[in-house]
């Protein structure tokens, strides 16, 4: 048995009332959140966190990564989708050990637990080693294994879609439930029609759904129209992908027809703007899918494209953007904003009982810490968060009732060792491809 | 005689050949950089900072703000421009106390030091209170008391041409030079044909120049047309304003008419990529204006709709939407936003000396703590710190040789006090506004 008591916090509930507490009590028993406002009289704490000049929320919950690629932040800027593949990530990636994986990954939780992400739907390659930086750190995650599938693209490694299999029947509902998993097939312009369906037969016989990347590109759409004479919605809908529990990252170039199939299947989009801006991709139409009834969830993509792992920074992009491509000023308040960053998430990747901060949910939040110029004066807690707080801001952070940040500092991953380790494999990495690449020239 | 020796920094120097050294000194007698690289042997510092795991470039330039509106921060959110001034700012600042601007611009001076801004272009109204502000936090700044020289619009308090003129008279170089001053007509929207001619012929007399917002809707340029048969910056310069050195804010809505005038006349447009974001207002055309050969330099707006007064945000922003809106990924790589936000500012406010890190040039800069996970590997400096790095980051800011923020503690300012006075003040106006309201409601 283990309590937790928080005082004196300003609250963000997120629940359906979109209550705001002032100066109140959270109390923590074990996994679960047993009371938001005031602690029952003989709670008795084995910690108790003074909180106040901090804002509470649930922590956040990001739906679409690829983790390990922290290592490659940085090495291939200023590049378009197509180059960004083909001249950067895909050569840096021929050089990745398994071993990388655990470090980038260890690497990505420090990150994302300092800027105050509890949770995430991670998608790269040997995944046992990322399941076991997840363990370490004390995080959640959603964990998809890679598979290209496909008949031009050599797999990473050993994978198969048999391994990856195994690995969803090992590591499902593992460290304490903290972990589930998906499969992973890469996307349709990448994994053969044979491939796909075959992945929606082992995900259906495990219980699991699938992860995948859709319509990133009009290049994309095009080709899938010439191939299969149909979207590449249409196309995964028709494979049956779909009938799974599903995560569809990007989803940028839908049409109407599109949309009705998300909604209908209830197929969950992360949108990830910073990679979009950043690769001049154009972006997610977030307001239309929401109206339309589509589930949103944000997600950053990877360190190589995003350049940082901040879903704060994330859900502020989400905000301004949407704001610009629409003309509407009025689109995403901050309070919707924040929805999408956490249930929203969590509702993608499966864990249902968290995202909002109210009796019975699980206890994933955070605090900031608000003694800030940058964040004073106090008119709109929530536009605070949003448009002027950073990631830096996260001064504890919660994951089902354990403190994984505490005061700024990190419970439970060797930071200075996880970067000693990370900046070193990350200049092998591109050192091989840049080596390659003079041999080609050469 | 004060001396400054900083030791092994990677330093971006942001120079014509843009180089980078590594593990380097930075050596600084009285206000200048003297050594960067190699110390002199004989260099007897009064002051040492170990910058390992450090990253020196030149302090931020934010060319366009309202520093004091840090009071209004969240208080009219997710409204479109013309909304945002009726309903939200303008109420607001009809209860604006002169002595405001001064715990106002003390809170933003807080907030931009921590952020790595060394400068600041202000337009405000009561701007001796800025220039105490100013003075006290070390920083430097180019002050214009806001004049609207309307036939509908009440100036704000005692505000005529004349009192800024004065203003001007007193303040200008004073501060041992960090303070600066222009005129500050607010607009050819608002002001008076007359008013601006009078501006003109003040600033001419003072030999200074005009700080101006210019072309920030579609509906300002229409009404330009039909009032006066031409677009808003062949106006402003037919009335002589450009003849004088400018400062042009937003410049959303320019033609190539415009820009063959702001090139032509050696107009600064200050960029506000982050409140063009939030009010929905389209952008500034940054690539098209650089490619014309018009000077560009960035700036936050009033962190009433930027939220915030972090030019590292408005950095990263700008190259961010520039790649969407434009659809090339290419544009504005990393050195060359910082130059926007650095030299590109230096020289639209008129200190010419600074902005540049080598030998003769004024100590104006900021360090980095890069030993963070989000700033690790280190495979791109410069894209580390344009598109991974925080405000927060800066743990050191250098103005005139003086430490102003030394390991993340300011120096020059009673953060807490200002913080308590800010936040009651801004109580006190929005509370006030709203009591207006609901008297003209009721």
């Amino acid at each position: 048995m283990s309590k937790l008591l928080i005082q004196q916090a300003d609250v963000l509930t997120l629940d359906e009332s979109e209550r705001i507490l002032r100066a109140a009590d959270i109390a923590i028993e074990n996994r679960k959140i047993v009371a938001v406002g005031n602690a029952p009289r003989d709670f008795v704490a084995d910690e108790t966190i003074d909180a106040r000049h901090h804002v509470a929320l649930p922590g956040f919950f990001n739906a679409h990564t690829h983790a390990a690629m922290t290592l490659l932040r940085g090495s291939a800027e200023d590049l378009p989708l197509d180059r960004w593949f083909n001249e950067g990530i895909w050569r840096t990636e021929s050089a990745l050990q398994d071993e990388d994986v655990y470090w980038g990954t260890a690497l990505a939780a420090c990150e994302m637990l300092r800027s105050g992400t509890v949770a995430f739907a991670d998608h790269y390659f040997y995944m046992h080693h990322a399941a076991r930086a997840v363990q370490e750190s004390g995080m959640k995650a959603l964990l998809a294994w890679c598979v290209f599938g496909s008949d031009f693209a050599p797999e990473m490694g050993p994978t198969t879609l048999e391994l990856t299999g195994d690995f969803v029947a090992e590591f499902q509902n593992s460290a304490g439930g903290r972990i589930k998993t998906m499969l992973g097939p890469h996307s349709p312009y990448i994994s053969s029609a044979r491939s796909l369906q075959q992945a929606v037969h082992v995900a259906r016989k495990l219980g699991v759904g699938c992860h995948i990347h859709v319509s990133e590109s009009p290049e994309q759409v095009a080709n899938s129209y010439k191939q299969h004479g149909k979207s590449p919605v249409a196309y995964l809908n028709d494979l049956g992908i779909f009938d799974l529990p599903s995560i569809a990252a990007h989803a940028i170039y839908v049409n109407d027809d599109d949309i009705a199939i998300l909604r209908a299947k209830r197929v969950s989009v992360a949108a990830c703007p910073k990679t979009h801006l950043k690769l001049s991709m154009k972006t997610t139409r977030i307001v239309d899918l929401i109206n339309a009834g589509v589930h949103v969830a944000l997600g950053t993509d990877g360190a190589a494209s995003n350049n940082d792992l901040d879903l704060l920074e994330v859900t502020r992009l989400t905000a301004l953007l949407q704001k610009h491509d629409t003309g509407d000023a009025t689109v995403l308040p901050s309070m919707q904003a924040l929805k999408l960053a956490t249930q929203h998430g969590a509702r993608a990747m499966g864990f249902d009982d968290s995202g909002v901060l109210r009796v019975g949910a699980d206890a994933d939040l955070i605090l900031l810490d608000f003694d800030k110029p940058h964040l004073t004066p106090r008119h709109d807690l929530a536009a605070n968060v949003v448009h002027s707080a950073r990631g830096s801001d996260v001064n504890y952070v919660i994951v089902d009732g354990k403190v994984l940040l505490r005061q700024g500092e990190l419970t439970t991953l060797d930071e200075q060792k996880i970067m000693r380790e990370a900046q070193m494999r990350g200049l092998r990495m591109v050192g091989s491809a840049q080596r390659q690449t003079q041999l080609y020239q050469g």
